[in-house]
């Protein structure tokens, strides 16, 4: 039998991320709704600039509060105090010392998988934060690698297997975006199984054509490599 | 022969890089001093908030600059403009689209040691803006193993060699950070060639003891490797 690899994605596949990115535009919403119309779309702003800085800052949360503030400046034409924009701040702050809460059933998931598999954490994001919650989630010691990366096209899922002499065959990916953890992982020739989150940011919607495998919670995963291995 | 693997860091040993800083700093206290009493030690202040922010932001050119938004808010009691602000931001931007400039005569001599010695890149910063400037220096075909990191501490050095199983005796890692690139590299029994910079930022200012070799440039160090390699 062949040994397989197992690739983890880390935000809201193994712990909760988007909402606390959905409880900033709730504060951003509240924040700027007295400086514009009633019917402005403040969140299609936000999101079209931070779009647009994209490439310039990557992703993650300090990119993310940059475009709030820089988002806030603009839509009120200059006139968002500094006070409010501190209140910005202050927010990306807290996001990045939120405490790292797991998704139900992953620790113990992860942990069986870990006396199986090799495991490889993939995720996206500041590399900086993305340490500080593989420590705080406490998984870290369960992974054979971890790969942390600015991008997850075909390129960076290729490099990382070649690095370990991986065959594309033997690895599954598993994660809750179709963008990032399924399409780029059947483009080279690997499985990818996918576990969608109750909130999916905007910019990794994408559609696969209904065949990629789908799991209700990541507490599955391990009876159903055991099966489709 | 032993062969010899060598490691570079990025920022002020390959490319110029404090002095896009000093030049952000430079900004800063123009803009700020018609809002604070002539001897008030602008600079001092920036440097504190950016070491106390260092725990969530990590090193680079995002964290740097929500720390300077938040001193100029802080040492203006809220009195900063928006339109402030936002050059504040738009100095940020120029920064991460700033093209890469190599220190003289680097090309040559990464090139030269390419030819002789699996050289690692290991380079602290942005994980995205890292990469970038890797790509913009047109130096990353040269290089064996790219090692972007949050931190260079001896854990860190321990980690890459022991994932290619380098011996510490094999590993020469050359820089201009006494505090990062060789004081942790000497600690777990590797050397370490210091190549000053003209600039180099006050958080990492060390001293080593005189025994550490050091060269005026990189240009130099081929030659210095042929001998005491």
């Amino acid at each position: 039998m062949r040994s397989l690899v197992i690739g983890l994605d880390g935000d809201d596949t193994l712990w909760r991320n988007e909402e606390h990115f959905a409880v900033s535009q709730e504060m951003f919403r509240s924040l700027l709704l007295p400086y514009v119309e009633s019917d402005y779309d403040l969140d299609g702003r936000l999101a079209a600039n931070e779009k647009a800085n994209l490439e310039l800052f990557g992703y993650g949360v300090k990119g993310f509060t940059l475009s709030m503030v820089e988002t806030a400046i603009e839509v009120t034409g200059g006139r968002i105090t500094a006070a409010e924009i501190q209140k910005l701040l202050d927010r990306g702050k807290e996001m990045l010392a939120t405490p790292v809460e797991l998704l139900p059933g992953v620790a113990e998931a992860v942990s069986t998988l870990s006396e199986r598999y090799p495991l490889i954490l993939v995720t996206k994001g500041d590399l900086f934060n993305q340490e500080q919650k593989l420590a705080r989630s406490g998984l870290g010691d369960l992974f054979w690698r971890i790969e942390i990366v600015s991008e997850k096209d075909p390129a960076t899922y290729r490099r990382i297997l070649r690095r370990d002499s991986i065959d594309p065959g033997d690895f599954v990916m598993v994660g809750n975006s179709v963008r990032s953890d399924v399409l780029p992982v059947l483009a080279i020739g690997a499985r990818a199984v996918h576990v969608p989150a109750e909130l999916t940011w905007v910019h990794e919607h994408a559609q696969h054509n209904g065949d990629v495998p789908t799991l209700g919670s990541l507490s599955e995963l391990p009876a159903w490599l055991a099966e489709n291995g």
